[in-house]
């Protein structure tokens, strides 16, 4: 494989390889990225092409200031994303304690990490990034959405399956109140919550690796 | 050299090849990834090793709630850096200007960019996160440290200094007042900021790639 690829393209399969569950031997093909005037294929795409991202609660500890935390998150199981950030997260942890005060939270993904910007920088406006704003909830562990959330951050986070008991991880999502697109140049999309949420990941075009 | 590296390393080696001017083809060593126990040097190899993170404002638009936007910085020259992000950023970005309104802010960068925890998930605290929060501020066009702050940014973001002139980009910096680091288990480690700035690159031990 390695001598047959180019380094982009090697670059972005080893990448994608490192995201536990987002490319499986079974699998070889991934959504190939939207045109920048597909604001809400865009968006959808990175959602479901990442799985760390910062989610930035206004802290309690800092006096009310900003406060950016790296965390993991899942959209859906691959091919099946709902756009909907989903996290497992312990209140051992400053972000949901924060959060659990004050519902109000950011997070901030970039297209770097899945390697698709090849040397592009990530300050530059095609290599995209999405900013979702919303309100922080707990889902609760014994409805359908806890299900879905589960097999969501699983599928693509394995071991977060075997983390500590004694932590009290919890499923959390983010319900997105408002959105921030940087696809090309010319600024920010406009992209409502709704015709976010409502793009069909089946609408993506795939991109075969085998 | 694909056919002779594992992929792990070979991940490695083209992440590092994807952030401009941080490996060259006269300088193939990096700094090896300190001990979990050096908290000042693990937070200092972040924040060298890295390219881009979130940067988290107090959000005009939005409010007061946080919003947290993707940002390339740089903190020295490779083998130079002195710990404190700059960032070069234009009044057209929101975050910038939420910045000079409400001077809090908060950057968070984690170690998955950088290749070195394979398959460790970005939210295992084996994979090392750093956020360091403090004030948002405008450097100086003409003063040393904008000369430094430039240098910084240019070698690692090369098309920076070909980004379009009528957009007035800048050069700001945080001045770090507090730092949250997570780069083993047993929750965030003590550090202070005075201990990050005083901790000296060439502390570091270097990984041949050569």
């Amino acid at each position: 494989m390695a001598s047959s690829s180019s380094p982009s393209s090697l670059f972005l399969l080893l990448s994608l390889i490192s995201f536990s569950g987002v490319v499986s031997s079974r699998q070889l093909s991934i959504p190939r990225k939207p045109e920048p005037s597909n604001a809400a294929g865009t968006a959808r795409w990175l959602a479901a092409q990442n799985s760390w991202g910062v989610l930035s609660t206004i802290s309690n500890d800092l006096e009310g200031a900003p406060f950016g935390n790296v965390v993991s998150f899942s959209d859906g199981l691959p091919g099946q994303g709902r756009g909907i950030p989903y996290f497992y997260l312990t209140t051992l942890d400053p972000t949901p304690r924060d959060a659990l005060k004050d519902p109000r939270v950011s997070f901030a993904i970039s297209e770097a990490p899945t390697g698709t910007c090849g040397k592009i920088d990530p300050e530059n406006p095609t290599c995209s990034k999405l900013t979702l704003n919303g309100k922080f909830k707990l889902v609760e562990g014994n409805s359908s959405e806890a299900e879905f959330a589960r097999q969501a951050l699983f599928s693509k986070h394995p071991e977060m399956k075997d983390w500590p008991e004694d932590h009290n991880f919890q499923l959390f999502k983010l319900d997105i109140e408002h959105i921030f697109l940087i696809d090309w140049f010319g600024g920010p999309k406009p992209l409502s919550p709704e015709e976010y949420l409502k793009y069909k990941q089946n609408q993506f075009s795939l991109l075969s690796l085998a």
